[in-house]
């Protein structure tokens, strides 16, 4: 029951396959509208377990949650000169029953042209500042062409924070907070490598001052951004009216920043990157079942293991997410089921077992098992689950390093992104206006590698002149195709 | 800083109020579409917290979550002859960026048309049964002409089970745990009482075979369905095509049922049953703050209380949901702001409570006040938390006990729905198609009464003939206005 296309071979393939019926269940895209799928109930598990340790970070950090309509009034989209650029992507609303609409609504892209409004309404004076809200649980609309489930869609799962500050200063402080948190949750819990990058002057979001953003390096070497945060400057504030009084009581436009943690991407990470030829390989505390109850018996002795199986299951509940699987299936099949779905732990339950008071547990990332004596069972579990969480990071983690190359040729890095993907990292002549030309050619020439900017957290020294113009360069970049 | 309203006085004036900007800033009716409105961070806190307590309740029952796109295509909702007559409702998407759609969406205004389909999809044989699904944290879109935050909307948050059943008997017995989780979590859990009804023939929802639903009855005497559930026997099955191999391997259409608790309208029921003129008033369970810490203190012992409510909040935060207001407004500010916010108890700081080691505890609700040695502080509120719910459950369930009142003629009926409001108790001809001509009668005479159908749980004798056309009784109904 392993998957049919391997990973290793066809990792696009692969991809599509675990995530459908074939495979871990998680979405459909049966539903009969592109770019619209059903998430099946694996999917939503995680995604909540996920999406609400997200959430406890933004609101340790003092954001609390909003909600906000669907639809959007059309003049709100044209306020933002450079946002306007949306306007393409959207989907429109003109007619409810059967009449036309006074104003037609688009279905939201994004929060902002929605959100800005009413933080216009809500700010009054530098007591209000920092105004920190966030918005979850929620999906935005875009009209792609190409969709695929997680990755891109034409509806899909969104998570935005929006802050405003007295001064810049702030906003500034705010996204090195913000890469905290991807550092936290998606590299320390959920086990994904990130690099994080200053966007170049070209790639930043619309009506962004700069745009920083965590590009993940998937199987197939090329990267899925997982998460984005943009400095806003005052542009948004001025557009959408957002005013305080400060201490002096004059009137100041507010310095905005927002963060967008990409909960599909997250998803297509966590798939990509941690899966096998079996299934998904979930982090532990990411598991929506952590510990899966498979009983062994015949028939004689069946009472037996059952009872001994619910006491179990029932103990470990207190601690873990534990599920005694008593389906009517084999326990092959349940070995290769839970395999698929990517838990964590097995336990076999037989008579056996019992009579020897020991268990035999099972981590589903090395296959390995482990006789473990019943009194010693949340202990050895939990160190298990940190064992495998360290396990899987370490290999997606040394798999990034070994597929970020240095080119110092303009021929090395057609070869890098040709022959083998990943970031090819490379002296650069600049990341302003005035090197989208060498961007531009390097994206013709190399089949879409695009240069994803510099480094956040880490002032990097050029190696060599501009790899493309061979003029002076002010920078190191990395150049990667992405999703 | 009490409301201006007066709630014994203009309910409809009070409860605009306490949602809005000058009460608990719940929603925001500025958004500029009407029937969108923009839940505010208390309301989204509070909504998350009961939505929890449902969904748990409902997966343990063995429904899972899944997640459904927002647009369905035009063909979906036309498969089901009953079901079609929410199109005059929808809101149509019909163009994507500039180019016209191949197929127009609509917007869905409840999930049969949506879900079903891929019900046909994943249903084969008798094994997948029951096949239990949910969906939450979604909203649905009805083009309604009057709106009201939480109690009519244009777009309103929703919760929908969907279940499968091999016979008719599971539907039924399904129905009767759907009115348990209605006991469970609203009326124990949020003290809110209800009726649950058995909706006469001509109200039941479109394609359904039965309509059993919760009906609250509100402040101004007007009742607020806030959870139904539905026979949909086979009908939505031979629609959408819903079949399963039994065990003799013979294909059979299967036996559905679906229940939306109304996530808006509890909330609306929360609001307006339990509040009063200082505020909301929350249920210990459900109060995003539980207890709020606010110190009193001259400059000279600020450090001193500062430090003591830090640990306060530290040991409390183990157990509860804690907030230390150390904002810099006044101690009386503040009691003001948390009674309107509805925060269950307060405790206040200051040097006196320090030196005795003691404090002082207020509840919201009947703003007692109670003197706690800090050692037995746990325990304290823990019983004090239960005397709450306990006080708002029987207040409200007093309430509605003494605005149920038998009309013995057609003149008392009238009487009670113009003077009491309320529900009126009456003998009733027939709630099948033939009862009609009388249901219509009681609505146009009584400015809109409507017969809200017979008690589910229990089988009421006639006390005399048909309250309107005088033939021979089979029914005892309740007549009441509602929302």
């Amino acid at each position: 029951m392993a998957l049919k296309t391997k990973k290793e071979k066809d990792f696009s393939e692969w991809f599509t396959e675990i995530v459908s019926e074939r495979g871990a269940k998680l979405a459909d895209v049966r539903y009969g509208v592109q770019g619209f799928v059903v998430h099946r109930p694996w999917a939503v598990k995680i995604i909540r377990i996920f999406e609400k340790l997200i959430e406890d970070a933004v609101e340790k950090d003092g954001y609390e949650p909003i909600l906000l309509p669907i639809l959007v009034p059309k003049k709100n989209i044209e306020k933002e000169k450079e946002h306007v650029q949306f306007a393409p992507e959207l989907f429109w609303v003109e007619k409810m029953g059967n009449s036309k609409l006074d104003e037609p609504l688009f279905m939201r892209p994004t929060g902002e042209s929605q959100i800005y409004p009413m933080y216009g309404l809500w700010i009054r004076s530098y007591k209000d500042l920092p105004f920190k809200k966030y918005q979850s649980r929620i999906s935005v609309y875009r009209a792609e062409h190409t969709t695929r489930p997680f990755l891109r869609g034409r509806e899909f799962l969104f998570f935005e924070t929006h802050a405003v500050f007295e001064s810049h200063e702030g906003v500034l402080k705010r996204v090195e907070k913000d890469m905290k948190i991807c550092n936290e949750v998606i590299r320390k819990q959920l086990g994904v490598p990130f690099l994080f990058f200053k966007r170049p002057e070209w790639d930043k979001f619309a009506g962004a001052v700069d745009t920083f953003a965590a590009d993940a390096l998937m199987p197939d070497g090329k990267v899925n951004q997982i998460a984005s945060t943009h400095d806003l400057g005052q542009k948004f504030a001025k557009a959408y009216d957002i005013q305080f009084l400060d201490k002096k009581e004059k009137k100041q436009y507010g310095w905005q920043t927002t963060f967008g943690p990409g909960i599909w991407r997250i998803m297509a990470a966590l798939i990509g990157i941690h899966g096998d030829n079996n299934g998904l390989v979930l982090p532990f505390d990411i598991a929506p079942v952590q510990i899966v109850i498979v009983p062994v018996f015949f028939d004689e002795n069946k009472k037996l293991v059952d009872k001994k199986c619910k006491k179990l299951e029932k103990n470990l509940s207190e601690k873990f997410r534990v599920k005694y699987d008593n389906s009517e299936n084999t326990a092959g099949w349940k070995y290769n089921e839970w395999e698929m779905l990517g838990a964590p732990m097995r336990i076999e339950v037989g008579p056996k077992e019992i009579k020897e008071k020991s268990l035999t547990l099972t981590r589903r990332d090395t296959k390995q098992k482990t006789k473990v004596p019943e009194k010693s069972l949340q202990k050895e579990i939990e160190k298990i689950a940190k064992d495998i969480l360290k396990n899987i990071t370490k290999k997606a983690e040394s798999w990034q390093a070994s597929n970020i190359r240095e080119a110092k040729t303009y021929d090395e890095l057609k070869k890098i992104l040709s022959t083998y993907r990943g970031f090819a990292r490379a002296s650069f002549c600049s990341v302003e206006k005035d090197g989208l030309a060498c961007a531009d050619r390097v994206q013709a020439e190399t089949e879409g590698g695009k240069v994803r900017g510099t480094l956040f957290d880490k002032a990097e020294k050029p190696f060599g002149k501009c790899i493309v113009c061979g003029k002076t360069a002010k920078y190191v970049v990395y150049v990667a195709k992405s999703y």
